[in-house]
């Protein structure tokens, strides 16, 4: 096991003012470590970089066969609880006869500045359905019925999540050593580094057809990569890096610092983990890996920005810049 | 020079979700390092931990020598933006016949969730007198008028500044080796852990009536601690540190992971510095050295509630805790 590794770093003027250090892992299409950065067996709760497993059973079960790639995008997001968010998994909650109340993940405040605003005004409190999960947790009420269970689906030994347990052990190819409870109340399994990445990998390489967990992998792979404005928000770092290149991979963050992603082309999957959980540097460490594949160029306006965060000032001035460590990006 | 040492922990569930790396240091009445952790003699930018020193040449001027100590309170603070805070600048700035145009700090939103949510309800925008920083630079304003010096008193050489920096140099007891542009648009000046440590010792050991700049250092301790509130805010973790021995110490905090503490009775000052930058882990880590120290009790409600801080998720349940590593209260 070796100590986490120095991956990123934050300036103000010529003084290095703060730094991240963290784990990282790419997986190549054969499950093997292409690449690894501090301990790449380090054991970490994935949160929500890995929404897409848990999103499995839902269609592995059949409950989801008809959904389309709106919902399923939806089932796999931290969206942002942006208007078009919260109506969407509106007017799916409605489909399936059911409302917010039925949601076990909490209210959150909408993180889209304008409508989070608009909202005070009108004196409205956050509801269930602007929780960034509230279109994963939809899934998993679609599922529970399927599977006639109760509505109890955020318990351990539901129906529900011993499904997606399963389906989580299966895709990292070993038992979860450990879990904790997620910011939705969901169980959160935890994984390494490797394992996650080669889970990711497992979705690049999922072919059609094959059998129910590739077909479904595709399917939630490709309505990721369809809809980036409905896995994340828009002015989300998981939308500018989907955004950079269309269609060509699957970026997903989680909190207290970790992010996947998913790159059908090449087969990879990369997993990466901020020791500290800072999210301002897993965003700029998995520009630096999804450069370093070749899955982006480091000079897109989109990825340049997360290359290089400026930190302004109240003032607007800039004061320095959130960076990966050097020969990160290859 | 020795790495970051491991200082704050997060769980989740049974897991360590994430953990933080840093540095800090104890430092006697004869300047004499007590304790390190990490490497003493790492350069940070103390941000606005070192606020009282940036006060220092207001009171040694002469400037501020009519000043009370609500409004030398507020010359030392990273206050919330709440509503008395907005009032008692303004009113200093008033009093100057000056107004919120005349601060070079930025606006910022206040940190103070009802009124945060009252000015959006009513439609107004931040103002530069809610930044945390407005009454430094109120006080920056009135040192500028005593000196006959311009408006522009956030440049480098200006009279301001330049006082400002001899004042570090000298209570530090090095040269700076650096700088760096504050949040409010203020240069902040670079020093070791051990020396900015070394600063709070001669703030906890200074003598009033002795010479200027230890009256001027008495005076600004005992308006800190006689206003934590005025120093920070009332959900502040300041306030909260200060109120568990009320006019026994200094906690103030600085951006990007920076605590500072000044302990008169026993002649000893305290900085931390978290690597990484999170507040959570230097309120911690600080709230442990003062234990250490016998500054307050682990069992004081308060203390206690920042040496195990709650990570509640959004249904409200407790999914672990943010705590500093076993052995640091001592």
């Amino acid at each position: 096991m070796s100590d986490a590794a120095l991956l990123a770093e934050v300036t103000r003027g010529e003084i290095t003012e703060s730094v991240h250090r963290g784990h990282a892992a790419i997986v190549g299409p054969d499950g093997a470590l292409i690449d690894g950065w501090g301990d790449p067996d380090k054991v970490i709760l994935p949160r929500s970089s890995c929404k897409m497993i848990q999103a499995l059973p839902l269609l592995e079960s059949g409950a989801g066969r008809d959904l389309d790639a709106v919902r399923l995008a939806l089932a796999s997001a931290s969206h942002e609880g942006e208007p078009r968010h919260v109506e969407l998994v509106s007017r799916w909650l409605g489909d399936l006869g059911l409302g917010a109340h039925d949601l076990l993940c909490g209210p959150e405040a909408s993180r889209d500045p304008a409508h989070h605003d608009e909202m005070i005004r009108a004196g409205e409190a956050p509801t269930r359905v602007h929780n960034n999960c509230s279109g994963k947790h939809t899934g998993f009420l679609m599922l529970a019925r399927h599977l006639g269970a109760g509505p109890d689906y955020v318990e351990m030994d539901h129906p529900v999540q011993k499904a997606v347990r399963a389906a989580f052990e299966e895709v990292t190819g070993a038992p979860s050593p450990g879990w904790g409870i997620d910011g939705c109340s969901a169980p959160n399994f935890a994984t390494t580094l490797r394992n996650l990445a080669g889970a990711m990998a497992r979705f690049a390489t999922a072919i059609d057809g094959r059998d129910a967990r590739q077909s479904a992998m595709v399917r939630l792979r490709e309505a990721m990569m369809a809809h980036p404005g409905l896995v994340s928000g828009r002015l989300a770092a998981c939308k500018t890096l989907m955004d950079s290149a269309p269609g060509r991979f699957v970026a997903k963050t989680g909190a207290e610092g970790v992010y996947t992603a998913i790159l059908p082309e090449r087969g990879i999957g990369i997993a990466v983990k901020i020791d500290d959980g800072a999210k301002r540097a897993s965003t700029a460490v998995i520009a630096a890996l999804l450069v370093r594949v070749g899955a982006v160029s480091a000079d897109a306006p989109g990825i340049a920005a997360l290359l290089a965060q400026p930190v302004p000032n109240r003032m607007g001035v800039n004061t320095g810049h959130v960076r990966p460590v050097a020969g990160l990006t290859g």
